[in-house]
Parts: structure tokens; sequence; C-alpha cells
């Protein structure tokens, strides 16, 4: 059971403006990296593979929301620290907050997804919105509140 | 005076992602797009150029904010058009909210972005927000609010 | 039958990086931006659709190879025009040559793709090389010459 | 003095594109960011310092040339390595030679970069090419003409 995973990335140049900064919509890029990251530390994939799971129930993850406040930039080759807490989980979705630290400790971002659990309807072929499977359910767990609360650099 | 401005774009092939839709990512760089284009639109540039306004007087518009709600996919090569209206005025930061509209009418994504007017501070080099000059402010109003509470397809 | 389009676009802001350009890599977006839209102008889609063509005659165009000679920047803002040629259409590849040019006139890159005609091996679910079907092949044809070794501007 | 480098990494999802595969424009971004860690590998940054190198001195690496033969895609969540080997060190520019290799051995891709030393002309503001500074060709040369010629996986 987790409700917390930590990732550490390094800028790269073509996640740079001509601001001199990251662009804003790589932070949604870097949220999608440690969720990813989380899963796999999980021993789960958001993409299941039909090989390990019947096709018809591998569950995929689209996200219904998305946000992101930003508080400093990052800058080429800065390197910073992402802490995914699991916000909530709920029957049909999952909302992590997801806060962006440098190495000073200073938070310079702080973002939300919340991802919807789907599977394609053999009807219609469409992806509709399913409860989330044991086998997540069993992993993932909501942080306690004072972690939620208060952001306290990891390092 | 303007409170309002629409563009129509495709999605390509490189926006899309392996789930066969645009990813989550790429509809904060449409709404940027959008935000652009209505600021040539009043032939103002969010990138100011010193040739025309003094240096010390350029602002820049960098996010504090962004998020969006996800409602229906964009595929490739579909056509969409994006609703841009500005939310709200303040002494420093504009509120756009950015509707994103199927060519059937279909709402399928709604988002938000706050942008800060800064200025680059002579004394340190950094960037601090600053009230946004007339000139701007001469060009852009805040939308009715029956525009802003429901949501009518713009065909 | 068609041998050359062009397209004209205008830089995005997240196009640019810290070096206040377009980014290298997405000269090559750009690329297939143009060639998917002269398929279009042509009545066709890189992404056929199985509801109007067999699914098992259904084919994709993978890329073998891509470059790009890059002789000037591209900024924020700038509109340029994209001029598409077909460089050699081989039994199962087409290449392509791209030349930006700036409205002034001058030509900042020169590109290439060869994209190879691939369909699903419903044996081993790989894609594989085949031959370019006669819908295409009716439609595109190689460029003369003069027009490949001869860059003149469009303008 | 150091002719080759290594790098191993993840396909993220945001690589990915409707084919399921990372998008062939992503291998120009990920040779950059090959070539960026050969770099600090080094000690040295592609983006100088003027808090440590005469603002007059700095020089920056923009890419003259840029190409990729693709063999074989690569997957969502695929781990991949790739190698980097100078291939060629002129007065003005160095072309570097990145093999991506699957961790089971397999070539998928060879692409190239040439990068030119430029340095910012204060006359003009324009960027020029210079010759590449001394504290660089210190730590850069050729690689064997063994290692350019046959590929061998890293593994």
């Amino acid at each position: 059971m987790s409700f917390r995973h930590t990732l550490t990335e390094r800028v790269q140049f073509a996640d740079t403006d001509m601001a001199g900064i990251v662009h804003f919509s790589n932070f949604f890029r870097y949220m999608e990296r440690v969720e990813h990251d989380f899963f796999r530390s999980l021993e789960l994939s958001i993409r299941e593979d039909p090989a390990k799971i019947p096709e018809a129930e591998c569950v995929g993850w689209p996200r219904v929301h998305a946000s992101c406040d930003y508080k400093a930039p990052l800058f080429f080759e800065e390197q910073f620290t992402m802490e995914l807490l699991v916000e909530e989980v709920r029957s049909k979705t999952v909302r992590y907050m997801i806060r962006f630290w440098k190495l000073t400790g200073e938070l310079c971002a702080e973002g939300r997804i919340i991802a919807a659990c789907v599977r394609r309807d053999p009807a219609t072929g469409k992806m509709k919105a399913v409860e989330i499977p044991s086998r997540c359910l069993a992993k993932i767990q909501t942080a306690p509140s004072e972690l939620l609360t208060s952001a306290v650099s990891p390092k």
C-alpha cells in the first residue's frame, strides 16, 4: 500500500521556451512521468498488458481534470524533485497532488491530476468509466491529511 | 475592446498519444495558441518589441495557474474551435476561460489560464508582477457573465 | 496528380526554446504537418479509415529516414511557408523534400522525410512494408528535377 | 578526453503517438538529451554560465544538421540505451553519431547531429560561427573509426 512517491528529474533544453524557463505545459508532462513511475513502483502499469490480464479487464486512466499553480520557474539543467501524493481514491477516479521542489527546498509548483478508471465497452467501442479493480485498490491509498495540507520539502 | 476570440484548428499527428487521442498536456498548448492569437487580433503581442516600446516598459505574461476539465477526446485530423473568454481582469492578472468545441457542437473541454503581468526588475534581474499597462487594459475587458456561465457552441 | 504542396504557418510560443528560436526538433513536426496536409489536399489520409477501405488494405506511413539542414532560425510569431516536393516515388517508399521559407524569401531550412508504406501483417501483428496502393500512386508523382535542384522562393 | 557516452532512458507516454510508438521527432529530443549529458559528464555545459566564463567568450551549439535512420520502433515504458560517439571534430563544428539500442541488443535507430560553435557578435547581435574554444577541445575527441563503422550493442 502506498500513498507517496518521489522522482528527481533534470530540466531538458527542449522543455524550455524563449522566456528561458520550463514551458508551463511541460509541468503536466512531468506530472504524468511521476504518476507512471508511481504505478511501476507498485508493479502496476497504466497500460495493462493483455498477455497478463484478460483484455476485457484491462483498464486505462485518462484524465478528467488537470491543474497547476506556478510559484517559481524551473531553469535549464536544474534538477527538481516531484512528490506525488494520493489525495483521494474514489470508486472510479484517483486524484493526485504533485508538488515540484527545487533542490534548495523551494516549492516551485503544485499540481493535480484526476484520472478516471476506464475500460473499452465492447458494445460501443468507446471508453467507459468503471470501478477501480481490486488489483489497483490493494496498492493505492489516500495520503494522511497532514501530508496533503502542509507542504514540507522532501529533502 | 474585446472579451472573446475564437480559433479553429486541426489535430496534428504529433499531438496524439498511444491512446489514439490528443494528449492532455496539449490542450494547454492549444489554449496558449488562442490566447496569443487573441492578443494579435488586438494588435498586441505577449512578447513586446523593445524597438516599439521602451524596454523598461515591456511586459510579459507568465502563467500563475492553468487548469482543464476534459469531457470528450479529440482525434487525429479532427477540427475543433477554441472559444476564449476573458473571465476576469484584475490589476496585475487576467483570467481566461477557454472552451473546446467539436464541429458537431459538442463541448470537449473547458480550461482556464491565469496570466500575471510581469516586468524584469532592473535591480534584481528577476521578473516581478506589475500593473497591467493601459495599452493592454484599453483593449481587454471582462466578458458578460451570461457568456461565462452558459456554454453555447459558437456554431 | 500532384508533386508540390505549400502551407504557411506561424511559430507558436511552445515551439521556441531558451535560445529564443524554434527548437530544431520542431522542424520535423512542421514537416509532418505539411506532409499530412498534402495528403488531405489529395483526398487521402495517412490514417486510412477502416469504414471506407477494407481494414486488411489500410496502409500507414512510418518514417525510415528524416533529416534537416538548418540555415537560418525561425522566431516567435514569425510566419513561414513550407514547400513540399515529392523527390522520389519508389515501389514501397516516398521521399519528400520540404523547404522552409521566411516571408522575406529567405530559405531557412531544407528537410527530407522518407516514409515507407506499411500494412499490419495479420500473422505476426507487426507492420510490414508493402507496395504503395494504386489509390495513392494515382495521385502522387515525382516533381520535375528543376524544382528539386534549384530552390526558388514560392513568393 | 572522451569520444563516447551512453545514457539509458525509458519511453514516456507523452513521447508516443497514435501509432503506439515513439513519434519520430522525439528521437531528436532524445539525441539532444544524451549530447547534453555528455557535456555535463565532461564538466562542460552547452549553456555556459556568464558568472564563470566572460560573457563575450560564452559559446552556444545550434544545430546545422540533424538526421535519423529508423530501424525498429520504441514502445511505451520500454527502456533503451543511447550511445553517443564523436564522429568528427572540425574547427567550428562537432558531428555526433547517436545509436539507439533496445535492451535486447537490437539497434533501433541511428542518428546524427552536427552542432556549430557560435558566439553572439556584439556588433550585429547575431550568432556567428567561431572556433571551438580550447576548454572544449581539450575534452572532446573523435572516436576510433572501428567504433563508428561497426555497431556493437553496448550491453
